[in-house]
């Protein structure tokens, strides 16, 4: 950490400083310029508060020299993980394919999805059972129900399964029925339950919410990692802007940075961020160009009326059809399908 | 609700949306301008969902005419609510204070400065037990420790409490020893909590999410309603912006906006918003002139031993200084403090 | 235009209104629901000012039907506008790739990188003679010296040229040595420039503000159409959020959507937008699969010696393998390299 | 300036960095810690290119110790600054009241409207004559006419007059009309035209950008104060976020923290920021209440019939209402109105 005194900074001020730092066990560092004073501080290995820092008199600014996050880091795990589920593995040189319905629905409306986007190509079968949805007036999902109908597709295609766990006494319930568990957007900050994910080591996907930075998505999943559970997969789903021609502002260039920055796998969400279906094939196409390692899409067998969400379902010919133009952008990035 | 067709929708389509409304129970209007077709919904009382509609082939856009909030909207209860606490009202005339540390961290430190505030003028104790934190590593809050510590300091000075409560499965805990539930800006979307603090029929502060917009606000607002729990109080808190001279923009004019389209009570928090304590004073008076229902802010007796966010905490006497220079603003917006 | 009045609109209201539409040559529609009074207005075919409707007593809202942009928009123009450029085509099949230094620094760095760049495939050669700088302090470009060498690399090249104009005086001096006239992002609502790049009847790549949204980007490129200058090329280039490790967010599903609002090509600036060298390829790619026109590339033979933005220049080296390896990803969405 | 280094950085890039910075006249001071090698640059007084640091091998961040801005900063210049406009001072203990309609419309509108506000108390008198407006289909100012109409309204009333300039050109005929000059938040960063306006030793009104940072702002300062024209007030009228029942979201907070940054007057405005007259009133008082020198509001005296913003301009009634009430909130500041 580099402390930036104010200018003027008296030298009480200063030697106030300099002894609290010694005090935490880490050495100071003066450093006496015309303008300003620095102070360097050479840590001891623990994470020094930049907060409680910059609160002293006479303190401009801290600056953390180390990035908070240090499970999630590349740094720290320098090989990419690769995140094994029942059979598919998310984050190897082989793209991994989520697919199904924003919300189940019924037996039927579960099983036709799965048998589609099966037979075009996805690994992995979606559906959400408790949904999340600003209005309490709007369809909450079908609950435990939805659940059931989820484990008899995965009992009928042999598709793991994900769907999202929206509180933390939920997860012991959702963790009997699912394969992965999503923590969506707007629950990337709701502790306890990371907390809860974590402890239950079962894979995780976690989505960066909508006012997220890319470093507060690595601390979410610092969180879950510093339960021991190493198998968290990142989702870029869109973040929040001023553009309203589409829902939100997909971050492609998340996908480069948080893979330099972090060794988890990727995997990017064409259809919440658009809102649009006609955007979701070219925006596919780019996060594998752009390096994802997987794509996370919704489909629909008849997205006109669809409970949740159909604005931006693919109908099953258009996702296979999809599923087949990605294939020569693998191969050009080095990836297969 | 106004549905815009496509430029070139054809007659089938437009049957078809008409024929799905009146299947709704609503009524259909058509009308046919030269470059496209309208079709307004006269409806039955109950909402429709926009999405649903925008999804059919043909439509190019759906546009609601009424506001998706019904229980929080000033159109529905034209009166301003006044939310009573054991003693203490907000949203009348007289201003509500609540101030605090950020945390609680012993219970000399927090008799110290529930005493302080109380002679200041502050009608409400605030103090964090259970502490939302972006880092794994950073202090967590003393937990059910720190709510023991909020109710002797409660029964000390006579004032009601606030905390925050983080998880559904800890709003019966809380509710124990807090007279306010206190649902974070993080959580704002927590809808398994905004269930949880609807149930326990206790008076609520709900923060604005950073990322919120005050539609989403009084949407999660009525989520707590819509159990019957009238006593719910919105806060401003900061919006996230580019800007980074000061931590989040505080949107006073949510402040205005809000009462005009609600009528639940709107307290400001200048603290957390800007994150510097010479920035809590201005910005406190602004508040009050921008016509706010009451204030929360963060008073720490030592605010360089602080364990969270002293950067933003004011010292006492600084506190007491500030309520003193809000009378007269009070006064001039007609209102007491 | 649709308008909707306010809850309690008087009949006296309503009849303003009404009267005030038909002033305009205009036909009222009225439909009274139960909640609210909605007028319809079917148009002459000029446009109307929605706020000035919206300043009107008991009204609440106008909602425009049609988009405010008409010769950039796709229905006016359904066929995809293809700019020629001495030689080179901009929105055919084949994707323009514009390649140069962020500055023209001399006339040796210039030539050297010319050569590099077209030996490696690019079409079109970049360079900045004027620089907007946000400190005045800052290097501010070579000026008309840096317009010179510039068309001393086209002669010697034959590729043509794109440079900065920055302010309309400038537009006959930049006219007589560039064949682009680039708008940079912080003047995309400079619209005393909008109009001189216009009247010059010069192609122009009008690069998106990073704060503007689709629409008003479209409508600064339908100032410049309305002069009769029909070779306008978007540019998009990132937005401003409040994510800090990039520089700036690429949108690129503003590629899709700008592509089925308007029948301008769109060109991706991947250097600018993210700041960082390494992005640059990943986004580059992105870019193409997601369906842009061309890309504009900072390339520099020396980047730790740049007087500009060096940091987002790819060497020489990186940038032909670039190429190459975007040919399979131009070649899966239909276009060439 | 401080430069952190990438972890494994090598010696030869260690060594690489420092010849640079010698290279410069700066010392470099080397602190090797167990993660990270931290190069501190003593500097000789002159600015340091933190991207040009930042691009060259083995380097991880750049941190500037000073503020990149000098003649705006309150270190420069502790004093305030009070801009004397004939006869009218800005940055004093008396606030300033600018008012007047959004466009000159005519003669009649005018002077009917200078008559009013300055009855009301107004100081200077505000009215558009170029208007930069996001449609070229939209009324764009009167033009020359629209000056000499101001000039005549200055000549009957004694009221200094404040109107935008929107182009260098530009700017030789609005200085003989108008006393001060404004520069809209679409040109804070015309570079052009921040040189133009510095030469012209007039007093500049300089409005944010929408998109623009303080740091930015007291950049394009800058740009004018280092031609040697001293006499720039800044502007707060509002930043985009993705809010939208509010035009844009006014930053109140930027008022405290630019007087904490810079010694220049800041001037707010809350019609823009807002859009709505409903808000102007409590953002007014808000603004004054958090430490504003001046106030620039519309007024019309006939917002129905208003050629442009007229949902935002206020009746002259309700001015000379608002003025009254602000008078105990300067008091409570310490200012006169």
């Amino acid at each position: 950490m580099i402390i930036i005194m104010r200018h003027g900074a008296t030298t009480a001020q200063i030697a106030n400083v300099t002894a609290r730092i010694e005090q935490m066990g880490c050495q100071a560092h003066l450093s006496q310029g015309e303008e300003r004073t620095i102070i360097g501080v050479i840590g001891n290995g623990r994470p020094i508060d930049r907060e409680q820092i910059e609160r002293m008199s006479g303190v401009e600014r801290a600056v953390s020299v180390l990035r908070p996050f240090k499970l999630a880091s590349r740094e720290f795990h320098p090989m990419d993980t690769v995140v094994p589920i029942n059979g598919v593995s998310v984050g190897g040189q082989k793209l991994a394919i989520m697919a199904g319905p924003c919300s189940v629905e019924s037996h039927e409306q579960l099983m036709e999805t799965a048998q589609v986007v099966q037979e075009a190509g996805a690994h992995i079968l979606r559906g959400g059972a408790f949904k999340p949805r600003s209005s309490p007036y709007s369809f909450q999902g079908l609950g435990e129900e939805g659940l059931r109908i989820l484990a008899e597709a995965r009992k009928a295609t042999g598709m793991p399964v994900i769907t999202e766990v929206i509180a933390p006494e939920l997860v012991p319930l959702v963790t009997t029925y699912a394969d992965i568990l999503q923590v969506g957007a707007r629950n990337m900050q709701n502790f306890a339950l990371l907390h809860a994910v974590g402890e239950s080591q079962r894979p995780v996907m976690l989505k960066r919410g909508m006012m997220a930075t890319m470093e507060e998505l690595l601390m979410a999943a610092e969180y879950i990692l510093s339960h021991g559970n190493q198998r968290v997969m990142l989702c870029e789903r869109g973040i929040r802007t001023f553009e309203n021609y589409t829902r939100n502002t997909l971050d492609l260039s998340a996908v480069p940075m948080l893979k330099q920055l972090s060794h988890l796998p990727v995997i990017v969400d064409p259809s919440h961020s658009t809102g649009k279906w006609e955007l979701v094939e070219p925006m596919a196409r780019a996060a594998v160009a752009a390096g994802a390692d997987g794509l996370i899409i919704e489909v629909h067998p008849h997205p006109e009326e669809a409970l949740s969400d159909g604005a931006q379902s693919l109908k099953p010919a258009r996702f296979a059809a999809l599923l087949q133009s990605l294939k020569p952008i693998a191969e050009a990035v080095g990836r297969t399908l």
